[in-house]
């Protein structure tokens, strides 16, 4: 997908409010500038709960919300239609809000300030251009030396996720990677009930449980990992299998974690504390 | 409906073309003067046929169209659908076009051109500012001293057609009213077969036909209508009942018709054909 396709798939799924279409595309327009990325109808995970963002800039960690006099929060009635989207956490995030039960001219006035503001944030020194293509691509993330959290990464393939940790992929398919490091393990786990696995993400990304669904199974795997560190690795970089906005599959980088062993047992299942939020890369071996 | 309801209203329905939505708010919001009058996917007819443009600038007769590539004339498979439409004559309007085929950045310098352009024909010193409120009030004409077809002039109700020819009413709902001139009658036609009248308009809309479907009645109109000029009026001032594209009804004005008494018979009907494009309107009379 290039950049022409994704601005226009971003701005034709704008379709909620009755108000989201001109605003966004106003600002977006108005702001007339495309090293900014934007994102439309992002759901995050705040500390007071889930929701959907009209408008993401992920370069500032700003959101825009068309607010038409009602707050929207996404209760658990919804938590079946999100468990595979993409979702990423706004804790700390700058939420701007235009209010359109007020008049026109109102409206285009909140919206310039909103578009000033953008651009101050812009301005302030620190702002990489978004290149579409170099955010996917692993050689970006090799040569910056780190993948951060922060940053909001995801890749399109597994493969380009191994590939940052010194593989030389053209292809993989498995959930499970090799490390430079031996005691760490690259992780690209469904983070919902699939059908075999039954794992869950608290929704400040903190903790994931993974536990298989057949109870047997879910023994005999917690022992196993627990019992034996130097097969099963107890810490592991995640790289989260999700669906993008435009239901294109990414894994989205949470973090490393480690295995807690004194919360982990057969019933719960195996539980992951995330350690940090950077992991270093790796330059690829040649093949 | 106020200015902020139509303008998006008009934005929220351009969804026929992937790359529309894009560049009809493009072109809007750059534009950035709501004082032009814009509608989106305006019926058109033309000399070489009826099409929808996807933009449409009333004040400056200029339309701009979202090339895809493919040429789009609406054949007859589409015209039971877009009978009732409120189908602009765009003979001598401008069409501009942007080629979505090309590079995003080629499509953004096209918009710059288009909006380049129009604010030309603005700043071109005849400019009108776009007043939703007067535009559907009598008052705006009969100060005016004319209604001209050139000036895409339409009215919400009857009675406000009425009002521009010397009437007080604050309802009415018949087919035909009174002109200070007995010689003329005004008239709110159907231009589409209604069960009742089968009557038409030619695409450039210089003739008339107005037909009873019932054969019987269809003949006595006719005979009646030729035959008594004192009775029946055979200058006639059409405003035609459509619909608007935000499916709001409306009366467009259609010019001043002339009964052609030779071409008019029982099996054809009465036909009626444009003399003038602009009328005299006339001051209220004190009720």
């Amino acid at each position: 997908m290039d950049k022409k396709e994704f601005i226009i798939r971003q701005l034709g799924r704008t379709k909620n409010k009755k108000y989201e279409a001109y605003v966004v595309t106003r600002i977006i327009h108005l702001l007339d500038d495309f090293s900014i990325k934007f994102i439309t109808q992002q759901y995050v995970t705040r500390p007071e709960g889930r929701a959907l963002t009209d408008l993401f800039f992920p370069q500032f960690g700003m959101h825009i919300e068309v607010d038409e006099g009602q707050h929207f929060i996404i209760g658990n009635i919804e938590e079946d239609k999100i468990r595979e989207a993409d979702i990423i956490n706004a804790t700390g995030h700058e939420i701007l809000r235009v209010d359109v039960t007020k008049s026109f001219d109102d409206i285009n006035t909140q919206i310039s300030e909103v578009v000033k503001k953008i651009k101050r944030h812009r301005d302030k020194g620190q702002f990489v251009a978004w290149d579409i293509d170099s955010e996917f691509n692993p050689k970006t993330y090799i040569e910056r030396g780190y993948i951060d959290v922060s940053d909001n990464v995801a890749f399109k393939t597994i493969k380009d996720a191994c590939n940052c940790f010194g593989h030389n992929y053209s292809g993989f398919q498995r959930a499970g990677a090799s490390h430079p490091d031996p005691d760490i393990m690259l992780w690209f786990p469904k983070l919902f009930p699939n059908g075999e696995w039954d794992n869950q993400i608290s929704h400040d990304e903190e903790t994931i449980i993974e536990r298989n669904e057949d109870v047997e199974k879910a023994k005999e795997h917690v022992i196993s990992h627990v019992n034996n560190k130097e097969k099963y690795q107890h810490q592991r970089i995640v790289f989260a299998k999700v669906k993008g906005n435009l239901g294109d599959t990414l894994y989205r980088f949470r973090g490393l974690y480690q295995l807690d062993i004194q919360k982990s047992n057969e019933n719960t299942g195996l539980v992951w504390k995330r350690t940090e939020t950077r992991v270093k890369t790796y330059e690829q071996k040649p093949c």
